[in-house]
């Protein structure tokens, strides 16, 4: 079928909106006719070319919802009509990863995934006659994708696919990095790095969860009136500190966060939320994604103190088990999506989107077909 | 009174056996004659000079067993004839640490500690009328010694005390860093960097709680023997490794670690324990003290991909209530002490004990009085 797709055809160009090819869903995947999709600085990163997996020509986007249009065969647990949103991170509920009860990396398709192909090696999406690649597996720059059954949430109808589409990534990276990875207490003195979407998210994860202190640090005092709506309680521009922001902290929490969230994807700010840690338990965990190759440092005395030091991938959430209960808590308004979503915008716009992004004008700019 | 003692009077130098001057119990403290003490790499760090925090002239001794001979004022938990263990982290049960419930690393005599110090800032050791230090609080290398009431730890009164003062040190903080910090489930595949008497006792605690594949690695193939008679089940010479120790390790545990462990104090191999983990799950908890100002290092990519990078202090252990039960595991036979222990010699032959481990010829030397 025809389909409207933003093609990545070469790194560092912009997105060219033309009609391309899909096939249909073979065993075990889902035609999914997409209805929003968030633009990610993930999406950003590959196009770039700095991202030294990324392929080209591709249909990028991993942030959508939409309506299943058509199962493939032996699809079980979903059918034409269902809402959904597609999940990078899959959940098979059978490989080893998925059984151990202690990661969501499940690795049922990974292989393919990280080749830009379905799980039978193959691509669905052509343009030309000439092979175009999938994207995390979700390729939700067009307005129909196919997806692996084990990649799609199942969502309730009511749910406005132009706001929970940022359940797809950015919502539930951060509020999942609360709750599954670092497992926030009621009580807790949180320090999150960064006032970003993500950083966002992680505020109003520790509100939810009934932090007692929430300190954001970002060096744009501009974030703070939103920081503050979604719960932060104290801020700290680090251009103002006078000497060692992890001192200030450690100060400010009355020696140290029970909870700290890198959500920038700088190693230097990595090694702050760690030693910005209270001693004996403090828990920092590394949201953010840094350039290929960098490392990070500390002294290894930081760790044998009692300080943890952790990561998290999609906020440690099992897609297709905690995506539809997030979407719950914003149908409950437990949670604020629409003050995040700060730009909607038709496909054809969809370099502007990029641009608003790299800009700092956005926290997340939706895209509808 | 007057206590023979083993005098470390400045770094570098051999400790010299000296008659002296030891103070009654102040408030909250206890005189305890030590029977045994184990003599170890820490001791050694500060004799060195190397220690940062190292003072002099001082007592060293940190890890001993002996009888209370007289109690304080205001101390209920001990009287005169009970047996104990000096802690060198206490356990008061009442500061913000001991009440975190998430750390042992009790902070109550940690200032007066640090500076060599009874909590009322005095010394309790004199010598030709000159004040000498204490040494992690404990000052095991002298025939009687005083002690806070809260870092005492009361065991039962017939475990040998040329056996279980091993337990104020080495034994706990091996066994206690599987049990207590990374929390090594039945079924684990664990590693163990490093086959000294940390990591010997890593190895057995890791058997305790039913491991089922227990690597050790050590470069020295004559540690083999004995870390198979306490539970490794599988022998890694880095030196007979082509290519990356880190990629066989891997290879060997289908995987990666679930638990894997630093005892050795060189930031390389932290960083080999850390990467040699599971994806999505792998813990590393680092034992070893590194050299002063050293750093470790990875890619934040092995964090966020679900590898836990953490470190331990006396095994995560609160003394007073751990340190009885870890005597009672060794009295049932379920560890194993007495292999360890490889040399028992006169305080007069202390500095031998030191040159034995220098040499790499003795796992333990335990000295008695």
């Amino acid at each position: 079928m025809d389909v409207k797709a933003a093609v990545a055809f070469e790194a560092g160009k912009n997105l060219s909106i033309e009609t391309v090819q899909l096939e249909g869903p073979k065993e075990g995947e889902v035609l999914v006719e997409i209805k929003a999709t968030g633009v990610c600085h993930t999406d950003a990163y590959t196009l770039s070319g700095k991202d030294p997996e990324g392929l080209f020509p591709a249909i990028l986007g991993h942030e959508g919802a939409g309506i299943v249009v058509e199962v493939g065969p032996g699809v079980k647990s979903l059918k034409q009509g269902d809402h959904v949103i597609p999940l990078y991170i899959p959940e098979c509920r059978q490989c080893e990863y998925c059984l151990s009860l202690k990661t969501n990396l499940c690795q049922a398709v990974r292989a393919t995934q990280g080749r830009g192909l379905m799980p039978d090696g193959s691509s669905r999406f052509s343009f030309d006659g000439r092979e175009i690649f999938h994207y995390m597996g979700t390729s939700t720059f067009a307005n129909y994708t196919v997806v692996p059954e084990i990649a799609l949430a199942k969502i309730r109808k009511d749910a406005p696919f132009d706001k929970v589409c940022y359940i797809g990534c950015g919502v539930t990276t951060g509020i999942g990095a609360v709750i599954n990875t670092a497992k926030v207490e009621p009580g807790s003195k949180v320090v999150v790095f960064g006032l970003g979407g993500i950083g966002l998210n992680v505020i109003q994860g520790a509100k939810m969860v009934g932090a007692d202190m929430i300190i954001g640090v970002d060096i744009n005092p501009s974030k703070r009136e939103l920081a503050e709506k979604f719960g932060m309680t104290h801020f700290v521009n680090p251009k103002e500190v006078d000497g060692d922001i992890v001192a200030c902290l450690v100060d400010l929490t009355n020696g140290g966060a029970d909870y700290s969230f890198e959500c920038i994807g700088n190693v230097q700010v990595m090694r702050q939320a760690l030693e910005c840690c209270h001693k004996g338990w403090g828990v920092a965990t590394i949201i953010g994604v840094a350039g290929s190759g960098e490392e990070i440092s500390t002294r290894p005395f930081q760790l044998v103190t009692g300080r943890v030091w952790k990561g998290t991938a999609f906020g440690g959430a099992r897609g297709r088990t905690d995506v539809p209960k997030i979407v719950d808590w914003y149908m409950e308004g437990k949670i604020n999506i629409d003050d995040l979503i700060t730009h909607v915008m038709p496909v054809e716009q969809i370099n502007d989107a990029f641009e608003l992004m790299h800009q700092g004008k956005s926290i997340r700019s939706v895209i509808t077909f």
